[in-house]
């Protein structure tokens, strides 16, 4: 009988334990043995579950418990989280989190103290929710180098920005709409402004590349300053506006970041709508592969955590745990070492002077137009240019123009 | 030091030694032990490759080499194939294999006997060539109950159902296009018929479901008889024609079949072209979770057979195996115990009365449109009916109109 522990019972601590119960049969048929939750550990009340007397609200039975052998953490957040998964990594017990700040912050750290203790640290539902997909860029693509990660990663941004695309809607009208529908926090700065994507390209490229990238290194661009108009002319590009969270090996390093890009049509990424997530992994043998479904939800999280309980007591003879290697300083580089596509809006002060000062800096454009576009307006896709020189040359045009619109085109 | 041997140097063959080789050093990172592949088994000649010490023309000194723990089948077809792998697992050695017919047919009893000798069988090439599937769905989704896959399974009748779509090109002139583009075999009947869908999605459903299911026991309909008209009433419709490969469990039967079928627009699986697959699995759980990646292919595939090589090695001091029972003989259902929508297209004698009888038979019609839809021609999509009944119901319209077009309509 292998005896586990929940830390939270939020709304994935409590998908979780409904998912456990749910499928027990089946669970224990896979293992191979019986499996049972003996505690549940959350500050706050909770009467009249079927599990009552299974809560407690100390961390220490869970950790003094030799019967523990599997802790679900399932709180979110770096603290107490990460005191507690660390504690109870060194006392040799594994631990499955859906928690991605935790495993982006301290995955490095954590992976370490899991392989010296030779217990398993697992993370599938940090990245995607129900997708799988740590566990198949770790396993079923080992036979690749994996050269690069583009994901949209938010459901959040994703369902606004599909609000936008699909009916027209503004930024803060789609904004509320998905505050109004319980898929944005009150304070929607971590979704909207990228942050929580960057967690998960940084879990996602760490594992990809084998050395951790910390969130602090990686540029990142939010969505709050898309328009109506960026919408309306990556229309007319053929494409769709979508925040992605992308990631590419250049030799020994690496470049992350999270921005809103162009995304033509034609690509598998084009046609992620709503909250749904989607990663696309590019492999030197395999090609391009792509993994899709709800990136976050109750049962689609708990789904992947309840996963990772079942793998890790299928391992508790043997630790196959994941892993990458910390990193130095300098294993990101800037991101202005890119060369990239760029989208511009201008409004001109005088449009053809405009026009032809940004095909000088910027080679043969390719015009885009919108239905209502004004006089002195103008937008353009650039040819691909280093960013470095795409800024300084940015400043330059700001002689002959106002710059309304900035946004990345990326080719997946 | 692990050895390994890859019988058969064809496409796949060559390739598996070609990623092997090119990424052996993080394989070996990955392992955590140095590993070579010592044999390469194929019956004909070949010199000047970088392995020319390793070629042998006989299976003996593989079944015969205690040094050989790994062995990789890349030869296809049940024999000699179902031979050289069953005494492999009974001599105690794990093997990998892409090869889609033996698992198909011969899969409950390999699994078995690689359970009662410890070691592994591995056959993620089989479905998807480099698109991770097998393993996604027996780990990340073990903690689902799966209900239902559909796939697009076959890339040679996606480029053709593409080709016919986009460029309005007929049935035949897609097939000799695909011929001439080495997409399809001279004989494509495997494909076009379906036989080679209906294999990947037995091999899916039993290991969804846990029980065998055997290709004799799935009803199969090919694409040959796709006509531009159905393209076009389709695009009416608002949906692109796939041949999809389901699998549907029903308490404890299941019902399995291959069809081309409608697939809305605002599905994932629509916009999946060309020569890609891609495979939805709607788990109780996680939803609908889709993969999507080149379904063949020399590198694809062969990446896939190494990532299972690699798992063989990791795995070598336990038996995680992938496994599930061989079924009695009514574990798969009619398929006429199915509701269905249909689509359908019928040249009238009367098309007044024909219309009238097809509602008096099949409830509300969806009237679809086409250019060019000639005087005495009808389309429409029937509502959701039991498919015993509608074949019944069909024999009934003959009196007043010939069918010409007939393709089920999946909700997805």
């Amino acid at each position: 009988m292998i005896k586990i522990a929940v830390i939270g019972y939020g709304v994935v601590g409590s998908g979780t334990v409904e998912v456990f119960y749910k499928n027990l049969d089946s669970i224990e048929k896979k293992i191979g043995d019986k499996i049972d939750i003996k505690y549940i550990l959350d500050l706050r009340d909770f009467t009249g579950t079927p599990y009552d007397e299974k809560f407690i609200k100390t961390f220490d039975p869970i950790i003094n418990d030799d019967e523990i052998s599997i802790v679900a953490e399932v709180i979110g957040g770096i603290e107490p989280a990460y005191r507690y998964v660390k504690s109870l990594l060194e006392a040799g017990k594994s631990v499955v989190t859906s928690n991605k700040e935790l495993v982006a912050e301290k995955g490095a750290e954590l992976l370490r103290i899991a392989r010296d203790k030779k217990v398993n640290f697992f993370f599938e539902a940090s990245v995607g929710g129900g997708i799988p997909i740590i566990r198949p860029l770790h396993h079923c693509l080992s036979a690749n180098e994996i050269n690069e990660i583009a994901g949209i990663l938010n459901g959040t941004t994703n369902f606004i920005l599909t609000k936008m695309i699909n009916e027209g809607m503004a930024f803060n009208d789609a904004l509320a709409l998905a505050q109004k529908l319980g898929y944005a926090e009150r304070d929607p700065s971590a979704d909207i402004e990228g942050y929580d994507a960057c967690r998960k390209i940084c879990i996602l490229a760490s594992l990809a590349f084998g050395k951790h990238i910390y969130p602090k290194d990686v540029h990142i661009e939010g969505i709050s300053s898309i328009t109506a108009e960026d919408v309306q002319y990556c229309d007319d590009f053929g494409g769709r506006i979508k925040l992605i969270g992308w990631a590419s090996k250049r030799d020994d390093k690496a470049i992350v970041m999270v921005c809103p890009a162009f995304i033509s049509d034609f690509s598998q990424l084009a046609s992620v709508n709503d909250v749904f997530n989607a990663i696309l992994v590019r492999g030197d043998a395999t090609g391009d592969v792509m993994f899709y479904g709800k990136g976050a939800g109750k049962l689609p999280t708990a789904s992947a955590v309840v996963a990772d309980i079942i793998m890790a007591a299928k391992m508790s003879d043997s630790s196959k745990s994941l892993y990458w290697e910390d990193s130095e300083q300098a294993f990101v580089l800037d991101r202005k070492l890119l060369d990239s596509k760029f989208y511009l809006r201008l409004i001109c002060k005088n449009k053809v002077e405009a026009l032809k000062q940004a095909e000088e800096l910027w080679g043969s454009l390719k015009l885009l137009h919108r239905e209502g576009e004004a006089d002195n307006e103008v937008a353009f896709v650039t040819e691909s240019i280093n960013e470095y020189k795409f800024e300084q040359d940015c400043a330059l045009i700001l002689k002959s123009a106002e710059i309304k619109g900035k946004i990345r085109v990326l080719d997946y």
